[in-house]
């Protein structure tokens, strides 16, 4: 990202004024993180470049449900970091007057900001989600339902799903991966850049642990409540997660069709469930340390829960959740005893064409 | 406002996006309301003068306590509501591509907009609060204490409160619109316009009963509380609202003083305590169809409380709010038996010099 932001500044030395973007905020102490190094490192490099420091225009973006009302709580500290940054480096002007930070309620999936309105636009954990679950694609095509569509007891596309489900998964990916450069190729001025880090797949077949087994783990879990009846099985044939881990080349051929940009770097970062990174050489270590303590197995589960619970709790309940994730964290300890997972993180870094 | 766009647009020729704000949008059904109006007018000008319609930069500012995750929930109908309306007339492009909206929270007794970013500035209601109870100014200027400052049982300036809370209270006024002002003319395109309206009064003196009588009658309200040992009467001596009702006397002097803005029209609009505007010929009439109805005592005492609450709750405690509206609700409703009280609006159209 630093090297983004460098290139960025460098070609764009009369800047005064910043616009930047973070797509899927979400609310928590991690929401202004991103937004934070963003203007560290940008008021870092003008020091270095001799330049006087732009204007910062920020958007925080994230669905309409998000807790807005949560995150602008921790606007007061942002600011106010900002000011005591400012003064220690002697950037002047003070008073909050350089930052104005909003936000933009809506799907990243469509347009959400002015045309040509923005410079740099981040997203990091976000991109994996779907617009929705490719049900009714698939239904048109093939003329299946979606409970025949995806194999009983799954809430994923596996390798025991139909074909059609997994092309059914791919298509809306590439659907909505293209939607959202076009919405930003609008938004983004000529040079503009994007960050972008995903979950992704190391290989070409779609059902490859690394891209959903922690679905499956998850699916173990709805199974063993449905046998002893807390939950109906019907509901877990319903129940299809809108998550699709895509390959790089999946990824490479979507911008390159979509054609407003350029990709400037690409790196496949795998890491651990525990969000190290994983050193392909020391692998091998890592694995030796296990068993993982029973906070690991709690952490993952809760990050999990974290994002699944908001598509679960609707179809299951409230009451079971608790439930739920108790045993979700029980497979998972149990699994990481005997495995070491890996997810792969894509890392993106796009520049607009024109 | 309908005046003020036309002159706007008319004077901006070449505008293709055009920014407005809503400042103290608060949230609610009402909350977008005035955004509605103004882009409904902006369309129609449009159409009527041949011109493209111009792209809609929207923000809506609250303070950060403001409950924006409920206007957020809104904004699916308002963005239906203007694609629906833009079919209707024509006016293509379709899929809510034409207007963005964003939030910003902050105080609008600073900046909250990037420099040169804003056409249009409209505020309702809410340029009547101050940003503090203008105690400790007063305190050190006279070495009061601000039990002592003002009259014990009242909550607001009144006619036996000392001049020196009248006094600080209008300079508490003068410096907060004055930051307002300053703020908004780096954010105004030059040219650019603002219409404000806001709770005032029509005469001198400020403790006037159409700019305070509301919060007599709940100082009233409290002291009988406080008689019957309820609530603690030294929380009514320390309990202070931060409301003005400016004379345009001062409103001209302010904007005078501060420079950026020239005062195109200004109107004094006195309405009764149901919010409608009065005919002068007609009030006797008004008052001779008295007694009102249960309906509207119970509505008043519920505007008052929807503002009032949240500074009363930390101090007199949530479970006397009740009692406390019960009683209001009473008070207000003999005195409405007795007398035709009013308010005065006034409202500010303001151009950005330059």
């Amino acid at each position: 990202m630093d090297e983004a932001l460098k290139k960025l500044m460098i070609s764009n030395a009369e800047i005064s004024s910043i616009g930047i973007a973070d797509l899927g905020c979400s609310t928590g102490p991690n929401s202004l993180f991103s937004i934070s190094n963003i203007i560290d490192t940008i008021q870092n490099l003008c020091l270095d470049l001799d330049r006087p420091v732009p204007e910062f225009r920020v958007s925080l973006n994230d669905l309409p449900s998000n807790d807005f009302n949560h995150l602008f709580a921790s606007l007061a500290e942002f600011y106010n970091r900002l000011n005591r940054k400012k003064d220690g480096l002697g950037l002047g002007c003070g008073g909050g007057e350089s930052c104005f930070v909003s936000a933009v309620p809506g799907t990243f999936h469509g347009r959400l900001f002015p045309r040509r309105s923005l410079h740099f636009v981040h997203s990091s954990s976000s991109l994996h989600w779907l617009s929705q679950v490719p049900c009714r694609e698939a239904e048109k095509e093939d003329g299946v339902n979606s409970a025949e569509l995806y194999n009983v007891g799954k809430i994923y596309i596996s390798k025991t799903s139909p074909k059609s489900a997994h092309k059914a998964y791919a298509l809306q990916f590439q659907t909505d991966f293209s939607a959202f450069l076009e919405s930003r190729s609008k938004e983004l001025v000529p040079g503009g850049r994007m960050f972008l880090s995903l979950f992704g797949r190391s290989t070409q077949d779609p059902t490859t642990d690394e891209s959903c087994y922690q679905w499956e783990l998850l699916a173990q879990a709805l199974i063993s409540m449905a046998k002893e009846g807390i939950i109906e099985e019907e509901k877990i044939n319903a129940f299809n997660t809108p998550y699709y881990a895509a390959s790089s080349e999946e990824l490479i051929m979507v911008i390159e069709k979509e054609g407003s940009f350029l990709i400037d770097r690409l790196e496949i970062s795998p890491i651990d469930w525990e969000g190290r990174s994983i050193n392909e050489e020391s692998y091998d270590l890592v694995v030796r340390s296990k068993p993982e303590s029973l906070a690991s197995r709690r952490r993952f589960s809760n990050t999990i829960r974290a994002v699944a619970e908001p598509m679960l709790e609707p179809m299951f309940g409230e009451n079971v959740m608790d439930e739920l994730f108790e045993r979700y964290a029980k497979i998972v300890g149990e699994y990481l005893y005997v495995s070491s997972p890996r997810f792969v993180i894509i890392i993106l870094s796009l520049v607009r064409t024109g």
